[in-house]
């Protein structure tokens, strides 16, 4: 149990939700990973998490000085810590691969657009930004809970180890069009997304189906969180 | 002609474009209504921003000072002054209606979603984030100054103005989903989506047809920006 908890860093072990939906989240669908939640004492309606907490024998203190510590920007009044669990992307089911995303925000929405619609299998291509860190967490209204991840240090990796997986890369030089209702889905596929500023470069044109998303000359691109929400959608739908 | 920039404020008649490829936007789509622009003495290629001003008789000023003034998260080496033009919404074009938006990332995102699946026309009623503020500006990677804007204080007033127009309003308890390439879109329509806490309440339910975008138990709901992307993408694909 730690009775610390210091303002995060990416080599920690553990991480830490702010906000008591995230923590309930947390403790509903990792509760064996929780080593701690605090309240502050301004919080109106404990009762709940104090009830999870009881059940899942898991320490509920009371102690508004490690709020000041953790220092939100917003007045957060509950805090669950709990350890950094990794887990293994499913062979059986389709994927999501970013290929380093390097905005925090942006992974956390994005994992909360793919939790919506049931893609629970995202795979990550180092370097990348940090899925533990609160703000990814919070990014993510605690849907990061549901999905199971992948980190891999090169594409190659990742390829070698699904060789099954139909790839589709998202590439704005891409022929073909994704249009809704059109695309003819195999069972296994995984959807490829490039980092926020600079794609996917020309070499990954030859690993599968290069699509791009139809879009008007106003914009140089979507926002890469609006591109897989697009992508989902109708390969999902 | 403003010598002194400010940080901004909402009752300001002018705003700012901070960073060289909004800024560049800004010039190219509505040089008209550009006070001056500031560039810092650290900016490598002033060039191309310079020639523009000088086409357009716009006066471009290297100061460092006013890049601290205004006291930038990021470190930003142009600023583009302009004044801030309402435009109304065309009545013969398809709109996408904001109810309450509160979050200026997220508005400036949906501003470049729309751009980029060519909806030009924004309604918003009051009350509501800021479009001219700097931070939707940047969300909007410059796509703003392509864009209609009408304020309303009601949506019924809105209701008034465009009675032709079939309105579509995103709800989580919609019976109709939103189906990829399955809606049959009149010439004329607006989809209407609520804040991003509440969403559109019950009487949203008889001014249209009520639609859902489908999607799993594991959220609460679709992030806004995200709900429209999928609805205008499925809208206009």
């Amino acid at each position: 149990m730690k009775n610390i908890v210091k303002p995060y860093k990416k080599d920690f072990d553990y991480s830490y939700t702010s906000g008591a939906s995230v923590t309930v989240e947390l403790l509903k669908t990792n509760p064996g990973s929780v080593e701690t939640v605090y309240i502050h004492s301004a919080f109106t309606q404990p009762e709940k998490i104090e009830n999870i907490c009881s059940t899942n024998r898991i320490p509920c203190i009371f102690n508004d000085s490690v709020f000041k510590r953790i220092n939100q920007k917003e007045n957060t009044y509950v805090l669950g810590v709990f350890k950094k669990t990794m887990s293994k992307i499913a062979a059986g089911e389709p994927h999501v691969v970013l290929v380093n995303p390097a905005d925090m925000g942006n992974l956390g929405t994005i994992i909360r657009t793919l939790a919506g619609f049931n893609i629970c299998n995202l795979s990550i291509i180092n370097p990348a930004a940090d899925i533990w860190n609160p703000k990814t967490i919070r990014a993510s209204m605690g849907s990061i809970f549901h999905m199971n991840f992948q980190h891999f240090d090169d594409i190659e990796d990742y390829l070698n180890a699904f060789p099954k997986h139909h790839k589709y890369t998202f590439m704005l030089d891409a022929d073909a069009e994704l249009y809704p209702g059109i695309i003819t889905r195999p069972p296994l596929y995984s959807l490829i997304f490039g980092n926020e500023a600079t794609g996917l470069d020309g070499t990954y044109k030859d690993i599968g189906t290069a699509v791009k998303i139809p879009q008007s000359m106003l914009i140089d691109s979507l926002n890469l969180s609006t591109a897989v929400a697009v992508a989902v959608f109708s390969f999902t739908s």
